[in-house]
């Protein structure tokens, strides 16, 4: 009998799954940084996602004869990945109901995020953009301070957050006021209370978008 | 016994319902046109949706103790509503598999809808994004000609599209060579296919994401 889920690493620039290919398996980030992307006809890449740990992937899996809707692909030196099968999911999301009720919770919290980043564009400005993508990734800690490590080149995450290169450098220098320190890829957050303050006055969640993330 | 569902009618300016409300009910748009909004602490409002005929709205009814994550106005001259109560539509989850997996579908479709028009922001050109929103009135025709009615009122469409009530004048100058004559609140599309090719080159779903909502 073939096992449930499994374990499988990567290294980078491994490509994990591809936009068009038949979705056979959820995913879930253990560890390591992951690019998720989509091409246009004429030629333009878009990055429509950076995933790391705990995040889900592939949730076309969900749903017979689906296709992944984007390209995944590691960022950094290595990414550790479980990989559940589609007809294992599919199996579960039809017998038990709570299982189901997750993933519809699940799927809902993801369309809330989308539509928040897309509210973000026309509420905030570009370095409060890029402190809620900070704050994100401190998950539910709402004070003190937090060191973080984001192996994601600098056009990446700015092409990510829907800015140029040369705005994200400035978006950083700006966060300076909010105690955040940019060295490369190495991030320090001071004090996550006033990074909060900064940035969640201009979205409408007004901070807490974490909260019900949480409640799943 | 309650009824399953009833039918409701609005006019211009009434709120159907309210960011921060109970989510007691699943709405389903029968006719008019709703406009979707939520608000930031510093006081800006931002338009997160329009919806229309067949447009489903109050998702967080599906979900024990939630909240609507919007407000909800009707814009034109009224609007009638299929409301569905919540605990109902969490029995049908709970009880019917098939039920579910419609919902999971649709949920899915909200969030590639709402990542979709995210690309768009930096894929696509103000008239671009603009053409793609009429496109999607037009639902799955993909031929011909279609008059649409939109009383919507100018700066409202301009900042759901994401841009200036400027932008959206000089975009709807820009889509007359698609074929595309503007009206006020009346507008001709002249020829869908030209329109499509217009828009759809500049998206990483050229032109099947109809296809993908016609699915469900």
């Amino acid at each position: 009998m073939a096992p449930l889920m499994r374990t499988r690493h990567f290294r980078k620039d491994d490509a994990i799954l591809c936009h068009g290919d038949k979705a056979d398996n959820l995913w879930v980030v253990v560890s390591g940084w992951l690019k998720l992307t989509r091409q246009t006809p004429d030629g333009k890449e878009t990055i429509i996602g950076l995933c790391t740990d705990g995040d889900i992937l592939g949730e076309a899996a969900l749903f017979a004869h689906a296709q992944y809707p984007y390209h995944a692909e590691v960022l950094g030196a290595e990414a550790t990945v479980v990989v559940l099968p589609a007809d294992v999911v599919r199996n579960l999301v039809k017998e038990d109901s709570s299982f189901s009720a997750s993933i519809m919770h699940l799927l809902n919290e993801r369309m809330f995020q989308a539509q928040l980043k897309l509210e973000h564009m026309s509420t905030m400005s570009a370095a409060q953009r890029l402190g809620c993508f900070l704050l994100r990734l401190c998950h539910s800690q709402e004070h003190g301070s937090r060191e973080l490590d984001i192996p994601v080149e600098k056009h990446i995450l700015a092409a990510f957050l829907g800015m140029k290169p040369e705005t994200l450098s400035r978006s950083q220098q700006q966060l300076k006021e909010a105690g955040v320190v940019v060295k490369g890829q190495h991030i320090v957050i001071n004090n996550i209370t006033a990074l909060r303050q900064y940035v969640c006055n201009s979205c409408s969640e007004s901070g807490a978008c974490d909260a019900e993330a949480d409640d799943e």
